[in-house]
């Protein structure tokens, strides 16, 4: 690492030649690799980006102009070069960097981020602010802003609004469209095809192939006809979408040469208003296993460096999800599954090859994957929406406007819900009771396994009506391959008694069963409760209970607030009835990324921390709960 | 009314005459006129639909095909024609029809709806349904999908994205665009300028100022050329976004020409794929009062109709919220406040007069205000997000991953919080206490009158950090014009008790506080709190009251769920702390429009409704607390 050895900063890249720019590319390819292979993460995004990486940290610094990636999971090029390069192998490890960008990590980064499409909104405040704080006092260095944006995240409506609202601010900013026709699954969108319609033009081609000479140069006159010439030599249409909305375009360029990213970076970096810079590059570039498969490759676990092979990551939760879906699609053909650009994530890769045809990936836009789905449902189809936890909050307002207010057929299946791991405080699903247990209509449930997920999944499309399904990440046991109209019958709104108590009882879900059923685990008077259903409860049971127990605890991956145990604080005063209740939960702040069961731990939702509480309150109310 | 009065269906309407069309369109505008001026309602943008209505009658079947119309509230015409015409006068009345389309009111209408931005995704939806029926049972008869979209909602990002993925999934369906130049606001938006630019081509002029002599038809030449045709005789510009994004695009053409119409709209309704045709209408159109200031005409209250003048609707909480935002900016030059498209009903109109470099309108783009706001102060302004409610939905995300997660200091000024009156179901400000409740760094307050609501915006700029503050709609006493700094301290999360009390305690916030003084009025033991802080809670003060009250009543003008009361329950029962309560709110469903006032009776949140709480607690716990 000769170059990258004298690199702490941003500053440092600056004195870098042209040829040390090129070798700190590869040097920077070489350790994202071995990172990766390390301990596993967003691998093929980053190596996509790494020469973008080494132009703009040689034309900005990071410290002072504002580098704003979207999604911010392509940024690990840029950690490694803004001082991080040290502390990289802890990257999504508990305590470890983040992920993506992070203020708080580092003064280098924009921007804390993690969901996609906010780049443009966020870049505009800030070329906003920028201009405002200059306004007041001239004497401040203006600084440049640069946000930078994939083919995907464009889908998303939020980008293409911020988009035309810049067009119509117009502040100095540059926009990188980092093109690499893929995002996280395969990109969709009209626009997608736009984008690679300009890529065929002959006169790229030519640039292509020509690599290095500068071909371009003289075709250019930058300076005062700048918008002119751009308009005129570098968009092959006369017009095109950016055109129109205002932002003046150029491109595209090869993002994978150095010297044409900084000829071209380096000329609008000057120019007024906003410019984008449309970039080819590919995903996963320079690992060739990558290249060939972005899509495993996207955000792989560790693996060998040397011979790396696409690992199994087990039978998962969406795994599950994504068998019930084709099951029930194939007995009832108005059944539709729905997913806003994570066909991979949700488990829907069979589905999406069973039932191509009642299979829709609406790119980066949860909302509208969920009011396509009320219009279906408004037609008599039964969609199902694939959508993780984190993901769903972008479709609230679509949830409640467009879903319940019309009491459609629609089944929200929520991935991802709970502590997610490394992907952590912006990828934690553990706001989804809270914000939907209000919406009327809505019903919401957890499965404790496969079997009960698919027997639920089913319920729901009987019953019609919205229904959220929620279920963690990770690992599950497979259900039997049972036929399905075999799969279990199951009450709809009916908690289930997993062990017999009396004086107590404590009632979870989804992960924290098992922590339930372990506390409780040789205490007879302590019984634990599977709270299946969040909405409705299963009020005749808990006010059963309630007749005759002592203390009530409940504990759930979930915000304290608004979850499983406020519904049941709520139900029990609404009923004049008095339990003394422990509600175990996320505590109201950010989860960081970490290990879940090791977070369980520390916010005392596991078997613990629920035998802590069974203590406290048996010791405050005089029963011995704990013998 | 000669052929109004023979048309009680969307079929009636296809056996008119082009002369009978016409003059159909005349009384349809007179009765629109008749009916705002009688009670009120949306006047403008339905006037300026007429003819596109009447066209759309002649050539669809509102029964079988779909007309989707983009927010619904230029469906008068629409209403009128569909069996609805002696209804009309209860319009946005209690217990008359809707001011929206509403899929429970006629089966004419295809979507409820209210809120911006959604129609093409749902479109999307039917069209895909349609489509997916046709191929299980081929005897099914094929429906048209139209969708009406205004230029206004086209800036919304929802609309931009389902465009790109109808131009991906290209099902046959036909979008309109109706472009007024005008949604609520003034319209914002460089996509805006680019149509504006379509419409000054020579060729389009000149076809404006041949009015009916069919001047373009021998332009065209329909039928299996017909892409290509439209392509290149209506497009002025060889590419524009929309061919960009995949949709075949047409126009613009008059929208205020009904034979013009049916020409285009009867060709274009039988081209596969999708299609989009630009109209150009006036907003207000054949009301000159209207033509003049549509923004004031887009939802006047009830006028003389001969001589209709702009009547003041009384000093605002909105009002109240852009006087104070006003002198905030004034003190501190890094105030700005942003607004996706509502500076009129947010209060906004003197402060974008007096602040213009630090007043921002998004356009219809909720999440883009909010991660707008959120770049801005990541570079130290303070930034105000003027918002509604019940808009506040569609960036639910962005509060939580671009503000709250980052701590930034950003103020939410949530107007029309609560019951909202004629603008019904889908506008009620009734979650957002629920969901903002579980954020973690949110705090969120609402003060009962105009001089602790600028108390509070004054506290919440000094502390920083995310925060809600909440009013209701509706006319509230003008705070004395005293300067700034004599403002009123408020200490941020302390409640304020009203009225003491000993037994018995009511919280209540914003408009439940008078009913709550009212039920207290005469009974000494019996104190009213203005639970000003929803979180924080005022802790010290609730545990307090806790050690010596019997019972506690919570009335609030929200959600049962999620809302204060919810929070005070979790709050006792967190403390071990049991006092009997009763959470009054609204149940667990749709609240369609009314009369607010009579909708808290009805709910039992009112004075009525406290007291009759107060005495079952009374009774049940044996407290006489009504004499």
């Amino acid at each position: 690492m000769a170059v990258l050895s004298r690199v702490n900063s941003s500053a440092d890249v600056k004195h870098l030649s042209q040829s040390e720019l090129d070798e700190l590319a590869k040097e920077l390819r070489s350790e994202i690799i071995r990172i990766c292979a390390l301990g596993g993460g967003h691998l093929a995004s980053s190596l996509g980006a790494v020469e973008l990486t080494v132009a703009l940290h040689a034309l900005f610094d990071s410290r002072s102009d504002r580098l704003v990636w979207d999604v911010g999971h392509q940024s690990y090029g840029h950690k490694i070069l803004t001082g991080r390069k040290d502390l990289m192998d802890s990257i999504r490890k508990p305590g470890g960097l983040a992920g993506f960008t992070c203020t708080s990590e580092s003064p280098d980064d924009a921007l804390t981020v993690g969901h996609a499409s906010t780049s443009l909104a966020a870049a505009l405040g800030m070329a906003l602010a920028r201009d405002a704080s200059q306004e007041r006092d001239a004497s401040q260095t203006p600084y440049h802003v640069v946000a930078i944006i994939g083919d995907g995240a464009l889908t998303g409506g939020m980008a293409l609004a911020a988009l035309n609202q810049i067009g119509h601010s117009k502040p100095k900013m540059l926009i990188i469209l980092n093109d690499n026709d893929m995002s996280i699954s395969e990109n969709v969108g009209a626009l997608k095809h736009y984008m690679s319609s300009l890529q065929v033009q002959p006169w790229f081609q030519k640039v292509e192939s020509s690599g290095r000479n500068r071909l371009w140069k003289p075709l250019v006159d930058f300076g005062s006809r700048a918008k002119q010439a751009t308009r005129h030599f570098f968009d092959p249409a006369s017009a095109n979408p950016f055109h129109a909305m205002g932002v003046r375009y150029v491109g595209p360029i090869d993002g994978h040469n150095i010297e044409q990213l900084l000829y071209y970076l380096g000329h609008i970096k000057e120019l007024e208003g906003p410019t984008m810079l449309h970039i080819v590059t590919k995903k996963g570039k320079g690992y060739k296993i990558a290249e060939t498969d972005p899509i495993y490759w996207h955000g792989p676990p560790k693996f060998d460096m040397d011979k790396p092979v696409a690992a199994s990551k087990g039978y998962t939760w969406s795994h599950a999800f994504g068998d019930a879906a084709s099951e029930l699609a194939k007995t009832d053909d108005r059944v539709w599954v729905i997913t806003p650009a994570m066909r991979e994530g949700s488990g829907l890769v069979d589905y999406s090859q069973n039932h191509p045809k009642r299979y829709l990936d609406v790119g980066i836009a949860e909302d509208v994957s969920v009011t396509t789905a009320a219009g279906l449902a408004l037609r008599g189809e039964k969609p199902i929406v694939a959508i993780y936890s984190t993901f769903l909050q972008r479709a609230y307002d679509q949830v409640i406007h467009d879903v319940c207010l019309e009491n459609l057929d629609v089944i929200f299946a929520i991935d991802r819900a709970g502590l997610v791991g490394g992907d952590g405080a912006t990828h934690q699903g553990v706001f989804d009771l809270g914000y939907l247990r209000t919406v009327p209509n809505m019903s919401i449930a957890m499965p404790k396994d496969a079997r009960e997920q698919r027997a639920m999944l089913k319920r729901a499309l009987e019953l019609g009506g919205p229904k959220a399904i929620r279920w963690p990440r990770g690992k599950v046991e497979k259900a039997p391959a049972d036929p399905i109209d075999t799969w279990d019958d199951i009450a709809w709104g009916t908690w289930e008694i997993l062990k017999e108590g009396k004086d107590a009882f404590i009632f979870a879900l989804g992960p924290t069963l098992n922590y339930a059923l372990e506390a409780a685990r040789e205490l007879p008077s302590v019984g634990v409760i599977n709270a299946r259903f969040i909405k409705p409860l299963d009020m005749p049971m808990l006010l059963e209970l309630a007749r005759h127990a002592k203390v009530f605890v409940v504990s759930e991956d979930h915000a304290r607030e608004g979850g499983l145990g406020s519904a049941i604080a709520e139900a029990l005063l609404d009923n004049d009835v008095y339990v003394p209740l422990r509600r175990l939960g996320l505590p109201d702040c950010f989860v960081p990324h970490g290990d879940p069961v090791e977070q369980h731990a520390q916010f005392g939702i596991d078997a613990q921390g629920i035998r802590t509480a069974l203590e406290e309150l048996g010791m405050l109310h005089g029963i011995g709960l704990l013998n």
